[in-house]
């Protein structure tokens, strides 16, 4: 499946580890600067649909480390929402090198919605659903 | 399955975030020093496996969220080995409150086995299985 | 001037860098949890001063590199208030690895008093002070 | 003194702590952005600087906090070098809301040459110096 929203960002010196390459947790530093990127793409940022007493809350993330990054590599992340439950809903992620297209490390974050102030499960807003399976092409919904 | 090794470890304010919860990316920092102080505690510090010649790579790393951790809150960290193959091997984590016991977090993650200076997968070093094996008193080792 | 506060920390793999040393900026979390253990040992942990109404602003770091840190390496900080006046103050910290004692990095920081609130500056709580004072045995009051 | 280099960064949600704030240390991974982006606008990017032998040890960093940035916050980061002794050097740092310009933090750090092998310090390279000069349309050599 292709993805529609993509973006670059270059490693930074401090992301680097004793290994010599972007230690593992970073990848998850990265994935969420995608879903905040894919928000603002759509004209929804996180913030707005913070301000409107929504909250995200991240139940599972998974990484597969294929190809490791290094100082100051220029890379692309590629995100997509891959599927919207009630009340739940799933981020897929590719990075890759921007120049020479080899992978970096796929993986996926899984994500409740919930009210901001109570922390409760809620529905996921109706009309953001639309506008993503809008941007998407395809029908994301799912039963739950 | 239970777990034989654990310790405790305390949420440091510059791990938490805006949602004032530590950030989804620090599990996995805990569950590197989970990885390296289960090898202290079974006498193979993590250095002398490198002086050997031999070093860990990361293929694979999965966090489930449970219950948000927050700073200042005393946390105990399980650590096992779920398998050992050729030249990977499987930790296992879960994340708890200390004194209250309830879960914060589960996770995995899967690595290889490679020579330190090639960084071409190489044969978990036998005398360190049986080491693991023993502590863990089970069979690890699956085919591969 | 001598201390009469410290503990031990263990560099993290996390906070390595591809220079193989204790990135720069990691020098300024092992301050702060100087900070959070200094309160705590004076029986005054830092959120108990959040539930008063307080909090801290942090308004000037200053970091001297003497020896980097390397990972794995034992260290031991020392911490003490240098200075209280009306509504800021002063920690100073004296990083050294444990066993062989050389001084790794020194540094303070200047922290404003507000109300965690209204983020207005506010005095410093008297009983506080006085507490503080007792610990480090010398005035510590300056005119502001 | 004005600055003739500068260039913009968001604040990233991971960047963000309990206090709803940037956390303290990132102003320091922001000043080292801001370094790799001045070398490589100067045409010497700094893998080039380390391929040819040469590393940066940190010896000073110091941080003056104005206004507290915040999640999503566009920030504009100005660099210059202040000064250039024969084996240390100093870069100056403001850093800036991007579209109203008040001034979020300010800071300076100062390094040492160092040969990359042996990590001895060494002459700050003749061409490089020359280099900075030029851009900054300023004497800056200082005896040591």
């Amino acid at each position: 499946m292709e993805y529609k929203f993509s973006f670059e960002l270059r490693v930074r010196f401090s992301e680097t580890d004793a290994q010599q390459i972007v230690h593992n947790s970073k990848y998850l530093t990265y994935f969420e600067i995608g879903r905040v990127e894919y928000l603002r793409h759509l004209g929804v940022p996180y913030q707005q649909f913070r301000d409107k007493g929504y909250d995200f809350v991240l139940v599972v993330s998974h990484v597969e480390y294929k190809s490791p990054a290094v100082f100051d590599q220029l890379l692309r992340l590629q995100v997509r929402v891959e599927w919207l439950k009630r009340s739940s809903f799933q981020f897929n992620y590719t990075l890759a090198d921007a120049t020479k297209d080899f992978i970096v490390a796929e993986g996926y974050t899984i994500h409740a919605t919930v009210d901001r102030t109570t922390l409760k499960p809620c529905h996921f807003p109706e009309d953001l659903c639309a506008l993503v399976e809008k941007f998407e092409e395809r029908p994301l919904r799912i039963n739950s």
